[in-house]
């Protein structure tokens, strides 16, 4: 056993599993407002954030992570966003990736957690690699929800990038009917949603089943696909939906040109070819969407142990 | 703390990053001639099968990965393989899924550890689910390689189902160039060659990249895919290869059609559907495939650390 | 890192200190109406028992427990107990360590739990060593309070081998001074009541503090002291209390002749030499004890979280 | 399971047991010239030091370690040590519990790893507390048994504090009978020796008997004992030696004298009831003594894995 692999990092994804990262060093830690938040630099990924004991992304494949919740939604728009919002996000990398999109006129994100936003700022610099700094962008700290049911301000693209909603955590409202209704009437006409969604692991079906079950309650297109995000330890899932576009349709030169037309810089994840392969599900995640799963309303919220 | 959580199975992925399950009683310990061996009861995916200190399968998620190996590249054939052969595959649930195939008439499995087998008949009788019993079934326990070196039988399909190849394992000989073409040549005109390929972590993916390439060597189609088998903690690929047929090219619906006509019983992860989704990997996947990997050769293997 | 070590218990001290045994087998597992019975071959102390997630015993280092706990007591008996009762001790090597004492006439033990004996009995074998067989012994499987508290037989020592007292454990009213008084009570003139007393971490000595003071409430003469079990991952106490003797006083050489006079076979924790150091703590345990603690009662019982 | 005990340090305590701390921060972390360095905030023992992987101290437990280092040693010599070094001792604590000796004049602290004392003085300030101010101290940043060979001054004690001796560590020379030799040969005609001696485990103690016979190659009275120094996961041993005086014959009053007329400020572990129990060892240990062990020397050193 090699000294440098003595200090571990264990996430649990049940009571009866766990991932663990070896742990270098902590780069920052501390109890915010909202959640328990820590910085450290892992054996193999990379430096890494952890919001309650949950890893949200590391250096090595944040990329995936934050092209998945961005490029496939924003190209199923016919003619590209131009008024686009993230909630939450707080690693700057989910509006990184917005701003690459040259149609973009405005991108507003709205976190809860100043904290952990200059955390990321300061500790992890190459997630928003100046994406705070662009003209296009506005930055907000205040509550997602409660900015969205006040503003009469429409969106084309609307990215909700938080964590799993845990008992006592700061985004458990964030993922209810009643708010993606109200997402919906902020969107406009060819307005897209995208989301993470959970785990794809096939006994913990139930909370990606949800997801999409109260996104159906609010858009007619749903679509959930698969992206590798090692890091975390199981199989993950994000989702997006929209008002009319089917992003299943679109062919790979149609989507190869769309990326070339309108995002700047080299794809790592993203293309034609990935997004052929997104949209279709292995059996047993189609069944258990049409199978389980349960409407998350504000008083029935569907709620992570921490 | 529950005291069910307190026995762990920790499985390194690499010196920096480990995988766990809670133990909830180890149901059969050995070493056999070749390798270590547990059977334990975990408390999130039932009973799993561990060799030298790697699980291999979980009765949660083995029709994942046991669907996975054979049925893309059965299907793959264009009038089904009549004759097959398992190298490896202990635990009898590849033997199973490839007897579903109506069309093969005889089906040879040769594994050179007679213990693992038989273990696992015992304490995994789910997996082979009576395969061993199907009079068209042989099971050989020999070294599978000098096995098809020394036949002169011909197979329509060659399902290599075994671990990493890890020192001192009795695996390393049966992932190079010189025993692909062993396989080549022992393969009808049709025939095909489906096997595991290792994790698809983006900073992983050296061993992918290193299979392709020495599958290339000897096979005019390689299609590499990724299959979710979540107890494994990364994501996981598997290959397949033809000397012709090309499954990318194959239709939902003609792939359905197939499926309806040659398989027995329902299917859980594979079907037209899911085939469509395979074999179109993430853009960073494609680039190490094409940037990294050696060819593995006999004496200059590609070895795993314990 | 060797296989061998992929399987690990963790018996958790606190929720911020554990302590790990690698598993090579889990040899018996089940749920008894009282309690989770694991008995597991570990890495490095042989077979070992473990009841509700804390480890009871181990074939190492059992010898130096069941010594400490009745060879102080016993041999602090001005003549040798002849009536003696063990409360707990599903083992058995409490009772093998007390029958070997010849004045011993009679020993009953009274342990709610018949599955952990049984368990024990067959596999752990050298721990009971034949100590269920001896005609002195009386095995009973019912509550030893109640027991107590109906019984008229007095006896010369009552050792009290139980687990701590945790919520929903069936041992918390056997550490409450109500039950003290009646141990007192069926203890003869010269009576030792003896019992494991939880860690002498420094700063977890709130337990110790308590056990001595509610002992106090029923014993002038209380002797906590300190033994080495070093598979419990944290320095262990144990405490006697009589009604008049004073171990303390015990030359060395009047020890090592009750020991030759009255134990057969060889010791191998226990002498006159260990005696003399037993019985002077560090003085941050004697400031605890002065300063900390409380009188444990039965409707103010001290629990541990499981 | 709370999400401030998902970060942990394990410290291997042999291939198949291990102690683990939960790590609220990584306060620093650097490699040295000589070995690698964590300073940590664990949740149960305050700040750590961590060397190698192993852990080294704890605030929590630090004063056992350093007065059970320094107060029986320096007691036990006639009049008090005027004349003291400490080799190795990088926190500072070792030092801090020699000056509170008020007939030391000069107290040497031979380090050879500059980055771990400076490490310690800035976050460890409570270990020092200001011993490296102390006028009668001197610190140099050298091979301490080097510096022996070479000079003509002796000492009334010296204290060996330093790691195990692990391979490619830099401590391995300083247990061995030639390094003792060079000792005995600096001290002064009542001359002590102290030292840490490594685990108590009846079943690790070959070390300890190592340590022993090595010792009695230069010093007629050997005394090793016991101080429980909880974090470390096992229980500890300590060993002094002198050329003449036994600490063993002195009486509870008379080390009590010697501590008021001798120690400035309160004590936490030590006093004439300490020392009383001290050197009484358990027969399992003095038979180990008697029958393990092997003279350690520079060209057949004892040495840990990593």
């Amino acid at each position: 056993m090699s000294p440098r692999t003595s200090k571990w990092f264990f996430e649990y994804l049940s009571a009866d599993e766990l991932h663990g990262h070896s742990i270098v060093e902590t780069i920052y830690h501390a109890k915010t407002k909202f959640q328990e938040l820590d910085i450290v630099l892992t054996g193999s990924y990379g430096k890494a954030l952890i919001l309650d004991g949950k890893l949200q992304s590391s250096e090595t494949d944040e990329f995936i992570y934050h092209e998945a919740i961005i490029h496939p939604a924003f190209i199923a728009h016919p003619t590209g966003p131009e008024r686009i919002m993230v909630v939450g996000g707080g690693e700057g990398a989910t509006l990184r990736e917005a701003l690459r999109h040259r149609t973009v006129k405005r991108a507003l994100m709205v976190d809860i957690d100043e904290e952990v936003v200059f955390a990321c700022r300061r500790h992890l610099p190459s997630y928003a690699a100046g994406a705070f700094e662009d003209p296009r962008a506005e930055l907000r700290f205040e509550d997602a929800r409660k900015y969205l049911e006040q503003t009469s301000e429409t969106f084309d693209a609307i990215v909700i990038d938080l964590p799993d909603p845990i008992e006592e955590g700061p985004a458990y409202l964030l993922y209810t009917t009643e708010f993606y209704q109200v997402v919906r009437d902020r969107l406009t006409e060819h307005g897209v949603i995208a989301l993470q969604a959970g785990t794809a692991a096939p006994h913990m079906l139930f909370n990606l089943a949800s997801v999409v079950a109260t996104l159906r309650t609010a858009f007619p297109i749903v679509r959930p696909f698969i992206a590798q995000v090692s890091s975390f330890g199981l199989p993950w899932t994000f989702a997006l939906a929209t008002k009319g576009p089917d992003p299943r349709q679109l062919s790979i030169q149609e989507v190869d040109t769309r990326v070339k037309n309108r995002i700047d810089g080299p794809m790592r994840w993203f293309d034609g070819e990935t997004n052929a392969g997104l949209f279709h599900l292995p059996r047993y995640m189609r069944e258990a969407l049409s199978t389980q799963g349960r409407i998350i309303r504000d008083n029935e919220p569907l709620l992570f142990k921490k």
